[in-house]
């Protein structure tokens, strides 16, 4: 069994196929200037020796010439209109789309249409039509779609589907997986943010969250869902028009079955449990970032508790893409990928607006 | 906050109105000597204060000499027959009741005809109906019933509700539980044993081990499902009567909702968490016996892990009984209390059956 491995080396890079020390560096354009980019995406590209932070995209010029400031990788900075009408092509080869969900079909498309690559923030889009269109035509361009989830090279999630591989649950028989957290609260006090707008967001703490246990149990179990049902709830007025709370149960292929919960308004928390036939593996906390990590693993009449180390989850993912874009290996979080998500998701919804199990 | 509570006397039986060095021995009869009885019930009444198992009573004879021979207060032992009959009814006031579900009416009645107390153990009944029968025939002899529940005394459940009900946790959101072991690997590998048997059981790993997780989500959230979905399946032979695995979704009134898991061919895992707008609580391991226990709170950004002692789970069950029948106070686990479970369980059938959501 594994278990050495996950002790050793924890966060080794499995998944690299090429070499970072020459390796040509990917050049990013980052649309949009949100906290996420400020905070999260663009100190890991600085960090990065797979990517750079070459360009910035806003509607505010001002705004990013003020962040431009704070990264010396930067070389310019362009207004939505100047990206769109192709300016400053040749100072990056793939953009990291981090706007509200209903605007990355377009900025996808844009860069579709320059021959950039694209990594686009989960989920993919605000709904699966559009989420269709933009693989499309990323396709039609022949340029490589990957969607932004951060767990698929989380170490910590890593060294558990590793496990699983092994054989060391046995037979997965149940997944069980939550996230939540006080959005209002803790995170954003604005009523309207976009995450609450549904035209923008297309769906609430299943899209915005719910999201990291149904997309983590896929590939823990390396299968997709093929029926759902679920119930959502709200109970603060912000939540009007997207759900505050979610529950759903999965069915998988072979009888597995995933129980997710999601909540925008609930302490903080976060976990994915794999029970099988012979052990288990669970991760808490297991989604947010800048937590340290905790894999429990139980087996037979053993139990150990291994501390993962933490990396930058952020920089963990911009580097697999920058690797998945030079050696021309499959990105696993493709665009379909990121599209089975969102209908999965609508699925949920409609489970629960029908009262009923929905397949997939 | 109770934290000081959950820290100090953590043992300490808030649920006891008499004191068990004036208060009468309750003389118990155990009705089935399978080896639950043998092995935690009769230990478990020899070692209390506040019991006696004082007559065993059993379809073997020479079975029920044996076991009585290692148990130095009983006092006579009876066949079914005998039992029917009334015999003996001197040297006991109360029965309980562990034998296969669909006997427990039957038993049950006898006993109420003779005007002794019930403590029968869970599910109350193979069927919501024959439980209905079962209370009323108690109600009409006026004699009391109590389902066999180690969760309302177990000390960890119960400070864990101390807290919810503090506001602890703030308002609660969801509830997730799950119980699972390998029956026939690890308990039990006769696949012609009672619990495989559906006219005997009533439902497989639900009825038998799913019931920890939804009862103590009632307990711990003080209210009662109002609608239910599910899912089960079998993976083995000797399950084809009844389900191997179960997953269901509950909705508590007020927008609460529940995820429950059980399987008898996973590797044994038991665990609830109640996570609420201020707080989570959860118990790892929460049901087997003779684990240690271990409380992990969080609220805001504090933590902590509580370990809990271990108590014999049985006795502090058998004393409340005890102390209720003695003290004439209400018993929270009572018959009705034991039927809503049966009910809530037939529901989670006909949702998986219908694939629906059912009302309860």
């Amino acid at each position: 069994m594994q278990i050495q491995a996950v002790i050793g080396s924890q966060c080794r890079r499995d998944w690299e196929h090429t070499d970072a020390a020459t390796a040509e560096p990917v050049r990013i354009a980052a649309i949009g200037l949100g906290w996420y980019t400020r905070g999260r995406a663009l100190p890991a590209l600085a960090d990065s020796d797979r990517c750079e932070p070459t360009v910035l995209v806003s509607g505010s010029a001002e705004k990013a010439e003020r962040v431009a400031a704070e990264f010396e990788a930067v070389e310019r900075t362009l207004t939505y209109d100047e990206y769109a009408e192709g300016i400053g092509t040749d100072a990056y080869d793939a953009v990291y789309v981090c706007t509200p969900n209903a605007f990355h079909l377009d900025h996808a498309a844009v860069a579709a249409d320059h021959g950039k690559h694209v990594l686009c923030e989960k989920p993919i889009e605000r709904d699966s039509g559009r989420a269709e269109n933009l693989v499309g035509v990323c396709d039609d361009a022949g340029v490589e779609v990957m969607t932004a989830y951060r767990m698929h090279t989380e170490p910590t999630v890593r060294r558990a589907k590793e496990l699983i591989d092994a054989g060391y649950v046995g037979d997965p028989v149940a997944v069980r997986g939550d996230m939540s957290q006080r959005l209002l609260k803790r995170v954003n006090p604005d009523p309207d943010q976009w995450r609450l707008n549904a035209e923008l967001a297309g769906g609430g703490a299943l899209f915005d969250i719910g999201l990291y246990p149904l997309n983590t149990a896929r590939f823990l179990l390396d299968a997709d869902p093929v029926a759902v049902a679920g119930t959502t709830g709200s109970t603060h007025d912000a939540f009007d028009a997207v759900e505050e709370t979610v529950t759903c149960s999965l069915r998988f292929p072979g009888g597995v079955t995933a129980a997710c919960f999601a909540s925008h308004n609930a302490r903080q928390s976060s976990s994915i449990t794999v029970t099988g036939t012979e052990g288990q593996v669970r991760i808490e906390p297991a989604f947010f970032q800048d937590q340290d990590r905790k894999l429990e693993l139980s087996r037979g009449d053993s139990r150990a508790e291994v501390a993962v180390e933490r990396v930058d989850q952020m920089r963990e993912e911009f580097d697999y893409f920058a690797d998945r874009l030079r050696s021309g290996a499959d990105i696993y979080p493709d665009g379909r990928h990121g599209v089975v998500d969102v209908e999965v998701m609508e699925a949920v919804y409609e489970a629960a607006d029908r009262d009923t199990w929905v397949e997939v």
